[in-house]
């Protein structure tokens, strides 16, 4: 074996076995986000990395649970639970009020951007939390974190991330017309075959489709900069010199997306996109008889033979044998789990993605929706049935079931792949495409085709400009000749 | 443990495990080209599949070598080795007499047109050996092939899967202005910072290198639209329906990209592209002493230190501990087994995509170049000197050699998964994007533009007419008033 064999080996020892245990920080995050970034960390402990977390005072879903890899640095903010709280329930109040089509859209916009700015505030006040609290910030700076995890759609991680002077990563599910990643990840979205996040539409579109979903795209494009613009003033003065969040995201090593190709219609990326939707789930474990989850007061009318609970195993719930089928509002780590243990949905989509989620689901043939504002029980009864009697529901959710298992490395582990990659080499600049030191109109090329138009706008003028003079010319000497 | 566990569990190991065996038809190529897929075909037999190469009985480089699993189907064609010799030759001296520049292009085309006249003549006999021989046809559609695995530079493979009803897969390094990625692939390719192949340029380009992008992009794209058409033809005859050679490349499942990030500049791709470079690689055997290959007469002037061989496993000398430099003409085969050994490399470029692959190495530092038309010894030993003497070289080539082994799955390990999924799924119809149902104009979404455009436009004109009514009527009223 010679030296350089054995320098191999080692290069691949320490990458196969690196459990020397790095420090890695989270940026907190809301809801279902954190639910999904939640294995992620236990993974990272599993393979000895110390996490932190930072919690504002005022989280609602992030529960503080300590051991030795894992530390909760709680902050405080000036509101409360109640306040996240007050802001979920208003979102998911307004967009089921207002489900956007492109006829409702203005109103919805107008109802959304009434939400957005709380969701703005409570968000401010949790990066100040941070960014302002000097004793915290020496900490995080003693602590020598290698990375930072964060989901863009709670701001500030990045910045901190920079502050700290440490590569930074994302974890996301989409954003409105896939702003940030087209944007700011510089991802290419042709309108022609990739239907626009929130529209509802498939890869298959008829020339109606089509249109619907070139205005769809750019509805959202102008919702979303209005929307968020506010930020680009917030991440100047943080930075200390003039740039905007599309800016500071673009400076992300790695952008894990929460889907695969098994629910996403196959589409353009970057290499550093990865796709590891699903890495939530896992093998079922046993459940109690029957089960119902429901958190508020029992109905009077309620039968003998339902059981109401505050929380379910809903991954286990799936993975259960004589699980049938799942009604599900459409959230994405819902529909993978019924993906991963092959169960067919009925969709009672609610807000943001779900119903543009269903409408995947029933493309693949793997799910039947039916309107929550709208149905009845026998709505939901029919709906039940026929994912439960046509045959071709479980197919073809077996079909997908079969996609996602038959992948050369689990979604959890690429996560955690790429998370480690990023520590092992300070960053992954060599994924990071060139388009980022480009402005619009050099990415489109619009400067080149520019001066290419002017040269030959140039060639035609000056070709006529001979052409009239020589006519002129010759012309005259004809009809000189000609007098003569 | 669940039945759905069990059933899960089950389908995991089926998927792990499959070693029961399948059988893959491969189409014949030439050159590095073949070097690089024996490889694939070496690890496909490894795991218990059985492997067919059609050879033509020309060929010049597969030299049929016998086993249980792999068997060579050779067929008659009416030329010999020499005549495919000749074509190698023709195209190597037709590209260092005039290697191509956006000034020398037309002669270089000219050029190279008339040796391609004689690579189609060549690679017609071979399709029409197969395509025409039925008695071999039967035979093949009898022996059950699951998969076909073809380099599209030959072509004809994807009519034979066709023919045969079985899915096909590419592996391919290029095609001029990636053409055949773009326009049958449906990859996009932005010139604004993804740069050309053989423009040797890179993704760092100024105003004038983006127009030189911008053109050597459409000239390259003319250059292998006209060179290659004459082969929608004979792909509509044999496929008996009109069609073009595009049209049935974008029916490939998978493209094995014979080139990884390491090496490429990071650009936007689809998910049934698998970037799979230096698949080749592996660590180094011991080797005899001194090394020297040469293939001809023994020069008179050569010293006793100097030893000839006509082949040397240049993995193996790569990977010696003495090795400290590579001169090579800059092949991608070659150029990844210095990554993969971490070795920097003078490049002497002397066709095809050589000369761009050099300029890959010396952007990122690994490589200096010299001309091998104008070159003294003094211009190799100063090369020589630089990338040894100069610790920057090893350095940015260790980089590239961590980025290379630090991969989720090695190179050939996602080949031979890949062309697996298609085997086990029967193609891989989730990772085809909707863009090949479409027109070229729907793709670039130009009837949906001139549609909106034309409303726009109705909608001024409607407006103006209106405008100017008004104006008229309240104008001629208001001076009726004034004369009243």
């Amino acid at each position: 074996m010679s030296i350089n064999n054995i320098l191999l080996l080692a290069l691949q020892i320490s990458i196969l076995g690196n459990t020397l245990g790095g420090n890695v920080l989270i940026w907190p995050m809301e809801g279902s986000h954190w639910l999904n970034v939640k294995m992620i960390i236990d993974e990272l402990i599993k393979k000895e990395h110390n996490v932190t977390v930072l919690v504002a005072s005022g989280a609602l879903f992030i529960t503080p649970t300590y051991n030795s890899s894992l530390t909760f640095e709680i902050y405080k903010v000036p509101f409360g639970k109640e306040k996240i709280e007050g802001v979920i329930k208003d979102f998911v109040l307004a967009w089921m009020e207002n489900r956007p089509s492109i006829s409702t859209i203005w109103k919805f916009y107008q109802e959304i951007a009434k939400v957005m700015e709380d969701f703005h505030m409570v968000s401010r006040e949790i990066c100040d939390g941070v960014l302002k609290n000097q004793k915290l910030m020496e900490k995080l700076k003693k602590s020598k974190f290698e990375v930072l995890l964060s989901d863009p759609v709670f701001p500030c991680g990045d910045i901190v991330a920079l502050k700290l002077g440490i590569p930074f990563m994302y974890s996301l599910r989409f954003s409105p017309a896939s702003t940030v990643e087209k944007h700011c990840g510089k991802i290419p979205y042709p309108p022609s075959y990739v239907p626009a996040i929130l529209s509802e539409l498939t890869d298959q579109m008829s020339f109606t489709d089509r249109i619907r979903n070139f205005i769809s795209y750019h509805l959202q494009d102008y919702m979303f900069d209005t929307l968020w613009k506010s930020w680009d003033s917030y991440y100047s003065k943080a930075l200390g010199r003039p740039t905007t969040l599309c800016e500071t995201m673009g400076k992300a090593e790695i952008w894990l997306m929460r889907t695969y190709w098994d629910f996403e219609f196959p589409r353009p990326y970057l290499p550093n996109f990865e796709f590891v939707g699903g890495l939530h789930c896992k093998p079922a474990q046993p459940l109690p008889k029957i089960l119902w989850r429901y958190k508020g007061k029992k109905p009077a009318t309620l039968g003998a033979n339902t059981r109401l609970y505050d929380w379910i195993p809903q991954n286990d719930l799936l993975g259960h044998p004589k699980a049938k089928a799942f009604i599900t509002h459409g959230g994405t780590n819902g529909i993978y789990e019924a993906i991963y243990h092959g169960i067919p949905m009925v969709g009672v989509p609610m807000f943001a993605d779900q119903a543009d989620n269903i409408v995947h689901m029933k493309a693949k043939g793997a799910a039947v929706e039916v309107n929550i504002n709208t149905m009845t029980s026998a709505d939901l009864l029919n709906a039940l049935r026929t994912v439960i009697n046509e045959p071709s529901y479980k197919e073809n959710v077996m079909r997908l079931s079969r996609i996602h298992h038959d992948q050369p490395v689990k979604p959890l582990d690429r996560a955690v792949f790429w998370i480690e990659f990023v520590m092992r080499h300070k960053g992954a600049k060599h994924l990071r495409s060139a388009a980022h030191n480009l402005t619009w109109f050099q990415y489109h090329s619009l400067d080149v085709i520019g001066f290419l138009l002017a040269c030959v706008a140039t060639v035609i003028f000056l070709v006529t400009k001979c052409c009239l003079f020589s006519c002129r010319k010759f012309g005259k000497t004809g009809k000189k000749k000609k007098r003569e």
